[in-house]
């Protein structure tokens, strides 16, 4: 199987994943149920999750308990967007071609379905819980039980601070305020801040959560840490050098956005050869460390160099 | 001391309690920091976690594990109100005479400063996992680290769900819709949907996260839900009848707002009459089920009563 047909199947299973993990769509409520399942619908690459799972996978980590995390990641991407798109926020009518979730059930329903979203995503971690509870007592084992729950305890932070004021939302406040129609010129320290926070943080968390479920060591741990770093600061550069080169078509929304918005980016602070050779820079580090991990990632290394060569 | 002094030492302990756990108002994304800890300011009562820890008390509880659930309820409680108030929800300006949090910070901060709450309650429950797993480390013993970590989880649990679209957020859901201009008046059903998921899921996952924590049984449990839940829904049949008979001054905001806003309430559907015959019988009920628990809750007692009998 080539790595596109290998990367659609994924995508499937994790769409198929979702679709168990969001809640049945009945009751008075009904409407942020549809919201909600609608929101995650229109999101897109899964790329969160696929990280998560593929790290989870190379320190050879074989259980269902990452799903529920994998879920959980999603729905917070999820959630992001949704308040992104909001009229008080970017004001987006479409995302990926499609009415955005306040477009189709309004401003009000827009809020509720991303704090929903972002509930149920911690909802959905104890569910895990409830997995390794139900193992506790299959088992019998108090000291593998106190393990298997630790990790999931750590798993579960690290989901909860990097979405929070200090890891995604933390950057979304800066980025809105340096968006501010009165706002001063982004500073390179805030676009840093911006990228490394709006961006960078619930990439870092997946593959972290990943590695933590899976039990790899603090040195692989910190390893991790660097490599998703490294891939979350090259994937948004290349989205600043798509914006300028690419084709509407190609990308599937207006090119030079950002520089109609006067948006400083990247692309602005570094001229474009600078910024593609940082790319070329980031990339290269990132999976030449995953390759001195020592383990089996050959999907993995395929999907970092494809977000990096990908054209839109 | 008497009953109103006792209250106010408590709230004062819980403000204390919620400054530590809110982050420090420092970097870059220092609004949301300062708008964070404003709107928790401004929310009053402190109703939630004082149950929460009468509860825990009276099971036995007497760790300080319970106060990240305190702070982080607290947060949760707060972070809807934010939401609440938005232009785009009730567009309110004041609450509790003071300037609400968009008015201050504006409409896109509003939004994100309550993503920051609720994310930040999951981040601080995360410290209550710390100090689990902290003692575990200390005593070695894993059964009985086991037993605090189920503990911890299921508190997790309750409270995630309760804050979820099958409880708080649910509730709010169906308000809004039946708010909305071209909506039918509300049928008996959703109004009762609203009050038991709106305002009662929170107070009733405070009750339980305190016996759940405490270790009580299932049996102690199931009492503590039905308490929780007529005392909230006495709790809100007491605010409808107070912004029927109230006055400005006493109240603080508007009376007769509902009939002004043409909502529907319990009194609408049931008369003054009857309703204030519901609020003594629903609170004397639960007093006499948390005496029937047989466990030392004279404070608990006192305020169900003083709820019920306040005059704002």
């Amino acid at each position: 199987m080539n790595f596109e047909n290998e990367m659609q199947s994924r995508v499937d299973a994790i769409n198929q994943l979702l679709k168990c993990y969001l809640p049945e769509q009945e009751g008075l409520q009904k409407t942020v149920l549809e919201a909600m399942s609608y929101s995650v619908d229109v999101g897109g690459k899964r790329l969160r999750p696929m990280f998560m799972q593929e790290t989870y996978r190379m320190f050879g980590g074989t259980d269902s308990i990452v799903e529920p995390f994998m879920a959980a990641m999603e729905m917070i991407h999820t959630y992001s967007l949704v308040h992104d798109d909001l009229p008080a926020m970017d004001n987006d009518m479409y995302r990926r071609g499609k009415l955005t979730t306040h477009a189709v059930y309004g401003e009000a329903m827009g809020i509720l379905t991303g704090d929903a979203l972002l509930n149920c995503a911690f909802e959905t971690v104890a569910k895990a819980f409830d997995m390794a509870m139900q193992r506790e007592q299959e088992t019998e084992d108090k000291t593998r039980a106190c393990e298997v729950y630790r990790r999931i305890m750590r798993a579960y932070r690290t989901l909860a601070v990097r979405a929070g004021i200090f890891g995604m939302i933390g950057g979304q406040v800066v980025d809105v305020e340096s968006d501010a129609k009165d706002a001063k010129p982004i500073s390179r320290e805030k676009l840093d801040f911006i990228y490394e926070l709006k961006t960078g943080a619930l990439l870092e968390a997946s593959m972290e959560i990943g590695a933590i479920l899976a039990g790899a060591s603090e040195e692989e741990l910190a390893v991790i840490s660097e490599i998703a770093s490294k891939v979350g600061l090259a994937f948004q550069i290349q989205d600043d050098i798509l914006d300028v080169t690419s084709t509407l078509e190609v990308l599937g929304k207006p090119i030079g956005s950002d520089e109609k918005n006067n948006k400083s980016t990247y692309v602005t602070f570094e001229g474009l050869d600078k910024s593609r050779a940082d790319v070329k820079r980031l990339s290269e580090e990132a999976v030449s460390q995953l390759d001195g991990l020592g383990r089996e990632c050959t999907f993995l290394r395929e999907l970092i160099l494809f977000l990096i060569h990908r054209i839109k």
